[in-house]
């Protein structure tokens, strides 16, 4: 078998063989196939497509590129969540424990940020303390102890997926639903779990432009799901605006440790946390009716459950626990500036990819992997999408450490935020 | 205009500007374009096709992507010829010094060989003194003194089409009409020469399998040409066996002096000379009756002309004609065994390029660019595919500087030459 042969084959529309696939997998992960071998395959893979069998193949022998992570010893109803992100996403940090606070086991590896969406694990480290580079065998203790633990990927999960994903990125070949389909199934297939909520976003800052594309998505994940023998279950959430009211790392956590306190939840975060938990109740056999499933939540959010399951898993980790009692403690940024409305009207658009990069900007994320995150800068908005509002009413306050960086961020905000 | 858009623009089929095509060549030839993202693009061209406009932006582009010959201070009947190649190919060595006795004008830039076919610049150099390294200001002026200079490829030449050509390669993208075309023509264009014979070879040893598929080929070549403003007129020859009888060096040398002699003139090795010349001479204006002007090709051998041209260009580069006159001063290899036949029968085959491969073997090309050339060493068959042989008649002499690989040509060219 050689890799010539291979390209030649999808090149010429066949069907690829099962030992093929892994051929190719195997050898761009090790670096015997060369990027550009790998980008004449993908391309070809783009245009001329595969069947559900080569896609499930594909998959499965990318998830097996690596390390694969065994969570059996916690029984058949570990439910994961997946969802593809966004600008001040929170979801997990909310809902991971909420779910926890049901006796279902949560065992999840996250992911850090780059470029304009934040990652969990780094939102998480904002709280002093909080751990994330925790081994697998502690990690599956604190599973045992708490039944919760958010660590970050300290397992080579699906590496050929990652060296297929950037070359994707380089070679136009992103935005197709097969590729898109197999490369996050193929992480959490690796990531143990066998039961798994995958919210699928579509909109002006989503991969998925359209709800019926997100609709096929989620019909290629389920499909592959089924082929591994994992039970899968799709949501759908437009994302044109972020994710509540913060961005950026201690703005964000704050935002969440007030939604498992019961106060302050933000509209579409809590509908997001609801939509996605209800179902993860359901697949670990814990619920079959979504609306109760969600007022179940909400009652283990009013009475301190879900909270008292974040404080555990902080201090498990830890992390210091008196910044969730007090989240006054959280280090304030040197310059927190209120922006004002210069006119009366209605918000009619919020790029959530904009307002990412403008946090990045003040430093809250990584424009390169070395780069360092200062927890404390971000934005928070003040209105959402739909929303009136009137002349000196405040739009949006910048928290920033540099003086020219925020006056920028001044600027800026009131040419995303459209009135 | 950036890589990824134009990449996207090919995967979706849609026709390519020539901006864009320029962006792609100049990026490629300088390296701010990757492999893998050329890999990407090349591979959507195969799968997906280029209408005729953007195969002659593609194919000018590479042309202009380096040095170009200027050979207009010749008139407008400077006549080049095109070969695909192939294992024995001594076409143009008989051939260029008959078109110059003609007065026609032969400005040559030949390539060195590399894998199982040679090259005509490493045969010249089986002449002690021959000098292939002639910067252009003295190639011109032997042109004009002689009317025929043929060197090596001194100037940088569609380098583009050098690195494309290498990609694809390696990628699976070489049996591709429009691609094998664009990069001839492109090579043919940045040569200088308005008037071109392209000999396009089909069959076992060939790029093309079929003569269907080499007239296809012959044209788009031709309507490459036209669009370029170059007279194209194509000559088809099967190859399935080598052309004449000598493969290697020196011994291909001896045999196109003695061709030009007149003595020895391998029925195969004549036809092609023939038919490719009288087609140039027919471009050059000097007749357009093509049987005519086989004719007086025969005539300029008999009456001395033709080699005559040969001995001035081998003078006028440094060559040392007494190995003209006189063959047996050629440097004759240690080991020279004459490989019988075990049976008497009709050959039904020699695959031209396990011969070359074999000669290759004995030392007579490169495998790796740096490798040096055994000048001595060959194979000279005794027969061509459908002659009859009886038993203990000589098939081939094996010509061998290393006792234990000459060893293994004998055996080897025994399974090779099927009877």
């Amino acid at each position: 078998m050689n890799i010539l042969d291979i390209i030649a084959n999808k090149r010429d529309k066949k069907e690829l063989s099962k030992e093929e696939i892994d051929f190719f997998v195997k050898g761009y992960t090790n670096g015997e196939i060369t990027d550009y071998q790998a980008a004449a395959l993908i391309m070809a893979i783009y245009i001329n497509g595969m069947n559900d069998e080569e896609l499930f193949n594909l998959t499965f022998s990318m998830a097996n590129s690596g390390e694969v992570l065994d969570l059996s010893e916690f029984g058949t109803n570990v439910v994961d969540k997946h969802s593809t992100g966004g600008v001040g996403d929170k979801v997990s940090i909310v809902l991971l424990p909420i779910i926890a606070s049901f006796g279902i086991p949560v065992a999840k590896m996250s992911g850090r940020g780059l470029g304009f969406t934040g990652g969990t694990i780094d939102k998480l480290e904002a709280i002093p303390g909080y751990n994330t580079a925790v081994d697998i065998e502690n990690f599956k203790n604190y599973v045992h102890k708490i039944g919760i633990s958010i660590i970050g990927q300290t397992m080579n999960l699906a590496p050929a997926d990652k060296k297929i994903y950037a070359l994707r990125d380089t070679i136009s070949c992103v935005d197709n639903i097969p590729l898109i389909a197999s490369s996050i199934m193929s992480k959490k297939i690796a990531a143990g779990a066998n039961k798994i909520v995958l919210e699928v976003t579509y909109g002006k800052g989503a991969f998925m432009k359209t709800l019926e594309d997100a609709k096929l998505l989620a019909q290629k994940m389920e499909s592959l799901g089924k082929y591994a023998g994992r039970e899968v279950k799709s949501v759908f959430t437009p994302m044109n605006e972020p994710i509540g009211f913060a961005v950026g790392n201690s703005l964000e956590i704050i935002e969440a440790i007030n939604f498992l306190k019961g106060k302050n939840m933000p509209e579409d975060l809590k509908r997001i946390v609801l939509e996605i938990g209800s179902h993860m109740i359901k697949l670990a056999g814990r619920g079959d009716n979504i609306e109760e499933n969600k007022q179940k939540m909400l009652e283990n959010i009013n009475n301190g459950l879900a909270f008292n399951k974040l404080k555990e898993m902080v201090q498990i980790q830890g992390g210091d626990i008196t910044y969730l009692d007090n989240i006054e403690k959280f280090e304030k940024a040197k310059y927190i500036i209120e922006v004002k409305s210069d006119k009366n009207g209605q918000i009619s658009e919020m790029n959530a990819e904009d307002i990412g990069k403008l946090a990045c900007f003040l430093g809250a994320g990584r424009i390169k992997k070395e780069d360092k995150i200062d927890m404390s800068v971000g934005i928070v908005l003040n209105k959402k999408v739909n929303d009136f509002v009137e002349q000196d009413e405040t739009l949006a306050t910048i928290y920033a450490n540099d003086e020219e960086k925020c006056k920028t961020a001044v600027e800026e905000i009131k040419n995303i935020i459209k009135i």
